[in-house]
Formats: C-alpha cells, structure tokens, sequence
C-alpha cells in the first residue's frame, strides 16, 4: 500500500496538531493516532492515481478527508455517548465532552485549511464538492437521530440516510481525487457513482458487522446497534418479512429496556436468533451484491486500462467481503 | 445603515436553513432571528465599501461571517452551561445539547459554503484567511477554558486570548471584505490593524458590561463573569492593584461557591464593591482608550478620503461608547 505510505509522510510532515494549546490539540493527535482503515483518503489518492499517476497532488485533499471523518467521529461519539471507538476510549470520555466539541470544531476548519492547500485551479471545484460532502453527513446524521424515534422508518429512506451519512464521503473523496489527478468532469461523476454505491455497500455491511461480527474484529461490542434500537437495514428487511407474530416479537425485543450486561445480552441474542430465522444474513449478502454490482457497472462505463479496473473490482471485494 | 438592509435582504433571498430535516435547520434559524447586533457582517461590508462603493461582491462573506460567528454561540453556550443568550433561550436549551452540536457543525460548514460563492479570484484569499480566523477562535475559546482553572493569569495572555475569540474575527472580517472591495493586501492588513485594536476595545467593553451594565441593555444577567469566576481584565487589573488584604478578599470572593440567587447577588454585589474601591471603572476606561487609539491610528494610515475616515472614527466611537 504505497498510497498510505505516502499519506503518512504527508501527515507527519505536515504535523498539524503538535501545538499549542495542548488542551485544543492534543485530543486530535490521539483519535488520529488510534488508527482507523483510513479508506476514505485512500480511496481519494487511488481515484487521483487512476488518472494522473501521481497522487502528491491529492495528498492534502486526502488529509481533508481523514480529518473530516475524525472530526465526525468526535461529535457522533458524543451524541451517541458511545464509550468505546477502535477499541479505545472515545474523546469525550477520555478528556470531556466540551473537549470533544471544541478539538472536533478545529478539526473541521483544518479540513478546510487543507482544501484551501490544493492546486490553485483546483481548490474551488472541491470546495464546494467538500461543503456539499460535509451538509450531506450532518443531514445524514440527524435523520439517523431522527429514524431512532419514528415508528416506521422506509427501507429507501434508510439508503438514503446511510447515503448521506457514509456513502456521501466516498463518492465525495473519489470525485474530488479524480479531479485533482486531471479528470473530466463526467470522469469524476463517473468515479463518484462507484464510490456511492461501495459506499452503501460498505455501511450495509458495517450494519451486519455490528451483529453478526466478532468483538476481536470489531474493536467494540457486538450488537451496539440492536442497543440503540438503530432501525438498520437487518431490522428493516425483518420487519418487512416477519408475520405477524414475528413482527410483535421484534417490536417488543426493541422496545425492551434493559438494565445490565445480562439483560443486554440477551436482548442481543434473542433479536440475532429471530433474524438468523428470517435468514437476515441471506438478505444482506444479496443487498449488498445489490449494490457491489452497481458499483462494478459504474467501473464499466469508464474508459481506464483494465489492469486499473481490475484493482478497482478487487478493492470492492474487498470492501464488501471485510470482516471488520 | 443601508448595509444591513442589504444584507438582511441577502440572507432573507438564500433562505439557505428553511429546509429538511427540520430538526437540523430549524434550531439555525432561530437562533439567526434572536437578533444580534450583526456587527462582523456590517464590518465586512464598510470594509467593502471603503474602497468599491458596491458592497454587492462581499455579501456571501459577511453572510458567512454572521453564520460562523452564530455558529461558535451554539456551541460556546453548551461549553458554558449558558441558558439565556439575547434575551432568549439558547440552542441547547430550548432543544438539546446534540440538536446544538449537530446545528453548529452545519452552520460551520455553510459559513464556508457562502466563502465559496464570492468572486472566483478572491475565494482563495479569502478562504485563507477565513480559515486563520476559524482556529484562532477555537485556540481563543481554548485560552478562555483553560484561564478559569489556571491561577495566575499574566494581562498580556489575557488580550490574547480576547484577541483570538473576539477581535480576530472583526480583524478578518474587514480584511476580507477590504479584498474583495479591491484593496491591496497592504491596506488590507493595514484596516484589519484597525479592526483587530477596535475588537478588543470592543470585547472589554463586553466585560465592562458584564459587571457594570443592566439586564435591561445586556439581554441577560448581569454579573455571569463573576458567578463563572472568569478571569476578565476587571479582576486581572483589580488584582494588581490590590493590597495584600484585598488581593485575599478577591481571592476568596472568587473561590465562594454559592448555592441561590441570593447568595450569587452578595457575591457579584461584594466583587464589584471592590472592583469600585480600585476605581476599575476608571481603569477600565484607560485602556479601553489605549485600543480605540490604537485602531485610530491604523485608520489614519491608510489612504481614504477624510468622510470616510470620519465615519469609520465614528463607528469607533460607537464601539467603545455602547451600552448593550
């Protein structure tokens, strides 16, 4: 992974965030040091490379997005007062939640600050692709707060939100990297419905992770989803193909409230058992070969030598086969 | 002010927040219609007009400006627990500290989405410097968290502070609309010397007000600095002049938590009965003067016609001379 290798000199060498003060900065060192797949500024650099061969060009638009998503992270975390993120304490749990808006807020201008870094003819085209990026994910987000309460959520609304939530970015970064590499701008569009569609895929199944996944792989608990009561795509199809018995054991399993470890285990088990007999993990895999096949068509439309193509298929596969 | 109608006019046509989710824009407009003296977006746009007679080119910067400023209010009252902002509720009150989280985010990202519409050549001056001014109001909001638990606070570190969560943003503010005006990058800075002195005259003037002001004028308590224990230029400047027996009265003042309204009103009423024994108010107005001298001067470097000047030393006075 020779992109990655680049980012991480790009990121060390720019050493944005060793300084002061230490309160506002140091809290963004530790969540970009805790890792993460990076896939967003990867797949940037690779949409740049598809075109140019060159990614130096991409690399702060690159930084852009890994911050961004960072930045996203922190605030989520807080709103969910989820605990746990790649398998180490959350910001606001580590410092305090003013910290984890404050450091977050920055982090959100030093995206910013990267775009305003790019290729002089370039920095106004992905601005503004960078500004519809980030109103989509905070659209996406609150709708995702919004489904939480609402009695029945659609399964094209939850696409769509999951869209704005996760996939928006991908599109986004691939966009914005096959324009700095010297797309066209049908090229970049091109490339965006790729990344639209791996993307769904990718939350879709980042939705089966959270159940069916293992803690060791996850890097946090498994079943989170079920928790929250999320109306995932797993508990939307159930919905969809439950009698109506089923249907009111469902409801009752996720208007259940529990009250210990115990308690939530078995509610975890209990909703996994009514979706392993609704085969929930059959439904997934065809959604998401749903949209792995949209993707690949998008990839097809391309004009790209079919060595880069076939990296591009790979990397699909990749991306809907992880286990983590 | 011709200015602000033009503006309110603007702000009034993008209708940008009158959409959906509802839950995401709807807090935004709330708090845009509560009012706000709008004091950067009309420091833009003077700034515009002092060299290009149409303020038309910088509207989207001063709208942005107003979005962001409004932007670090949602999320600076979750920081400080504030309830009343304007006279009304604030965001996270009236909704929930994640809708003012959330909201905020948008409202950050929407400020640079109208950086992005202004004139083609001046998107990446201006962006850069509306990145500068971002981050240092986050390193100021910073500063003025970290102040509050720390026990010596040197006056020159307090300025700064105020320089970077107040003035930075009135200093860029007419930087930017100076450029877009057609200025050179001289007069610019030149002009920003002027905002920046006048926005810390201006942020003293704030927290002369805080202790000295009425809650009719102010729109909110009087006296919150001193429940918050804020270290402001009144207690900085009154503990150097103190003797050893005031110096301990303020710091045990300071250090009295108070359970009710009435023990809140003994303890501003005590602060600021020894704040008038050290003539503070006296103090206060010195160097609040030094400031507006200061900005006078930057002004009278500057090549512009002498009506112009005038109204610029008038806003000034204003400025300096306001009681809410």
């Amino acid at each position: 992974m020779d992109i990655l290798k680049a980012l991480d000199k790009y990121m060390l060498e720019q050493s944005s965030f060793s300084k002061e003060p230490k309160e506002l900065y140091e809290p963004i060192e530790y969540i970009l040091s805790i890792g993460g797949k990076r896939i967003r500024p990867y797949l940037c650099l690779l949409a740049c490379q598809l075109f140019s061969g060159d990614i130096k060009a991409a690399l702060p638009a690159a930084y852009a997005l890994e911050i961004f998503h960072n930045f996203t992270l922190l605030h989520d975390d807080i709103m969910d007062q989820a605990d746990i993120r790649r398998g180490h304490e959350t910001v606001h749990k580590k410092y305090d939640t003013n910290t984890a808006i404050l450091s977050g807020d920055v982090m959100l201008v030093y995206a910013y600050e990267f775009i305003s870094k790019l290729p002089k003819d370039k920095v106004i085209t992905c601005l503004k692709i960078f500004n519809e990026i980030a109103i989509g994910v905070c659209e996406g987000q609150q709708l995702d707060v919004n489904f939480e309460t609402l009695e029945n959520v659609a399964i094209q609304d939850y696409i769509n939100m999951i869209y704005l939530k996760t996939s928006i970015l991908i599109d986004g970064a691939m966009k914005i990297g096959a324009l700095v590499g010297g797309a066209s701008q049908e090229e970049a569009d091109q490339l965006g419905k790729y990344g639209k569609n791996m993307g769904i895929a990718f939350q879709l199944q980042d939705d089966f992770l959270d159940t069916f996944g293992t803690t060791e792989t996850l890097g946090k608990r498994v079943g989170g989803d079920i928790l929250q009561n999320k109306k995932t795509y797993l508990y939307l199809r159930a919905k969809e193909l439950s009698d109506m018995e089923q249907s009111k054991q469902l409801l009752d399993l996720y208007n259940r409230v529990t009250h210990n470890l115990i308690e939530e285990d078995n509610k975890i088990n209990e909703v996994k058992t009514l979706f392993n007999n609704l085969a929930i993990q059959d439904e997934m895999h065809l959604v998401i070969e749903k949209y792995r096949s949209a993707a690949a068509d998008a990839l097809d439309a391309l004009e790209l030598d079919e060595t880069k193509k076939k990296a591009m298929l790979d990397l699909l596969d990749m991306v809907v086969k992880r286990k983590h």
